[in-house]
């Protein structure tokens, strides 16, 4: 079948979904996580394969273990079908229904957006997730996974389309185009008429290439530069703790921080102890000059220090004059994805929480909180740092929108 | 200046509106209000400039009429700002705060996108609704209007800069680009990191160049071929009246029924007397082969007659089986604009709104009333038939997005 086939089959069928009522939908994702652990040896043994080309093929260690699925992964896939079953349906809720001065009604229905096209690399457990979302959330869902992981995705959308079709749906709405070539991206994103978003997970490159070559909107997001901005009004404890986690807890995804901004009037009490902290979990330090005078073994940092994502532990640090001179900092050299101050200055929470226009702003929090799981989204598709439509992690909602119903009882315009 | 200084110069003073107060943006809304007021001779005047430049270059009399200003359109236009500075401030509200297992709040905080740019044609009123909507929703606009507009133009937006300078915002918010160079268009649209949106409004072949050649996130439509669909369960009087209204009232708006759809079993008494009204008013009728038993004097209809956006007093009328058909023909031939049902039977209602995926759908209203200003937005920044992001008449909430915000208390991820 061609991309073109795949995805008539997947609108036509999605009516079946929106047809379909939350307790089926939701029959779905639970007999999913039944037939996944059913054939539990099946997957893995399937996911050995991957794993062995991948190690014959050389690929880096990083992406073997993304690749890898266990007992324990296989665990997590299950319970965040759990998850999702859980979550209110979206599907037709009605919002904001108004009487107009000629007596009809006027509101807004949730709907989904009809097929979906996900492209991503490396982890399988995406699969399950994005197609547990587009199930709950009546979408219909192309599934474009790494050729790595060609073995692993291919037996979980059999056992999808399996779920699918005992609980009386037709399996056309969950596809997996299986043909590594990468034209079949450009199928894909050439397809305006059939296919309503594309959402690409995976390395700049990948997302490049389906943003300019895309006819259909592209949700998407490049690199994750997160802040921590320590103020003058900082909780220290609150700060070290939030400062060392944000950076070391898993410093190779695009939530980790990557420059800390401290206030000037605290740094002299902060930055020595912490640098020694950063010392001890092998941080590099690259700061400003400020920074090196409370932090000796700090290299001096420059201007594309600022706008880096080292994914690595690295750290760039910079003292500020203000509250104003970090948000400045932030709107020029940040990528839109989160950051966080560390106060106890309502004004100044309140503030940061205003002016910054990240896609997570947050308060006295590490910014690894940043993902739809952690947000109780129950997984997420993507997270997105463009403004349109859907701004940070997105789960079922960024799947939906809203059109317009109108009520009345034979109104004309005049 | 370059499009380039005037996006980064809205960008810059666009911080300036999200500080506001919602008091201090109704002030900007409604001083605009009063200055255009005052200085009504001279617009008319300007006005006069376009419209005898217009009729020397031999412009249509529909462009020429959609151009011209007159005491009441210039009434409509200040009531308009009037109506948006009532509205609630959408800019700062936050919605779904929950707390997540481990004490941390999560929510969602409405903000403006950022930069807009408006791409439109003729009439005047469209930078006066669209910049009144951008300032309440604390977005910056650039507009480019119609160069047979230009004068005008250039008069209101003098109005709305000198409103804002008096109020204490930084008149860069708002913006004309009077080069009528399409050149600027494709300069525009290649802003992507200063520009967050962009409206194209206008004719088919302006929306297409916009929609190939940017970069930043289009919302647009193409067409609106509307249906009613008068169901077995109609009542006959509501049908009549709608369905005339539908196609008489305005038949060159992107809202006038093209297509009516109905059902064979109350065709017979239906219309025969519907084609004597349409007759009276002038509707040449393209009908089907059941529909021409029932109006002599309609043409057979071809297969692009369902297609079509006539925008004139010309109407395709087709007979089906059922709802599910009429619902079919719908999703084939449709433009995901609008869509209304006749009918008293209750089921029928709720399988219309719920399975027809047009922007806007309705039961028992004439389709005219899809618009902003019918819908209570005050007015609109334009109507997208793209699902992504605002789907429908696009009014402040249009303008916004949704930022995640975390509040904590030291939390860090285990």
């Amino acid at each position: 079948m061609t991309v073109e086939d795949i995805a008539r089959r997947a609108k036509r069928a999605q009516i079946e979904l929106l047809r379909a009522s939350e307790a089926k939908k939701n029959a779905v994702l639970l007999k999913i996580a039944e037939f996944i652990d059913k054939r539990k040896a099946e997957l893995l043994n399937e996911n050995l394969k991957d794993l062995e080309s991948a190690r014959s093929k050389g690929l880096s260690s990083a992406i073997i273990d993304r690749l890898r699925l266990d007992e324990k992964r296989i665990a997590v896939m299950i319970s965040s079908l759990q998850e999702i079953s859980k979550l209110p349906d979206p599907i037709g809720q009605i919002i904001d229904m108004k009487r107009r001065p000629n007596g009809m009604l006027v509101g807004r229905m949730r709907i989904p957006l009809g097929v979906i096209a996900v492209i991503y690399e490396a982890r399988p457990n995406v699969t399950v997730d994005v197609a547990g979302l587009c199930i709950k959330s009546a979408n219909a869902v192309i599934l474009r996974g790494g050729s790595e992981a060609l073995n692993s995705n291919q037996v979980l959308v059999n056992i999808i389309k399996d779920a699918l079709s005992e609980v009386g749906i037709n399996p056309d709405v969950v596809s997996l185009i299986t043909d590594p070539s990468r034209d079949r991206i450009l199928d894909i994103i050439k397809l305006e008429d059939l296919i309503d978003l594309v959402i690409p997970r995976g390395g700049e490159g990948l997302i490049k290439f389906v943003s300019e070559n895309s006819r259909i909107p592209v949700l998407k997001h490049y690199k994750g530069v997160c802040h921590v901005f320590v103020d003058e009004y900082a909780d220290l404890e609150k700060a070290y703790r939030i400062c060392l986690n944000a950076k070391v807890q898993r410093p190779s995804v695009c939530n980790a921080m990557e420059t800390l901004l401290v206030h000037k009037n605290i740094a002299e009490k902060f930055l020595p102890r912490m640098g020694d902290i950063y010392k001890e979990h092998n941080v590099e330090i690259r700061g400003c000059e400020i920074t090196r005078r409370y932090i000796p073994f700090a290299k001096p940092a420059t201007e594309e220090d600022w706008y880096a994502e080292y994914l690595d532990l690295i750290l760039a640090v910079k003292v500020v004059n203000s509250i104003d001179e970090a948000i400045e900092h932030i709107r020029k050299y940040g990528s839109s994805h989160t950051e966080s101050i560390v106060t106890e200055n309502y004004e100044n929470a309140m503030r940061f929480i205003k002016e910054v226009d990240s896609s997570s702003v947050m308060v006295n929090v590490s910014t690894r909180f940043s993902d739809g799981y952690e947000y109780g989204l129950g997984a997420e598709v993507g997270i997105s740092t463009t403004k349109i439509h859907a701004y940070g992690p997105m789960g079922l909602e960024g799947l939906t929108t809203l059109k317009w119903i109108v009520l009345g009882n034979g109104q004309i315009r005049e």
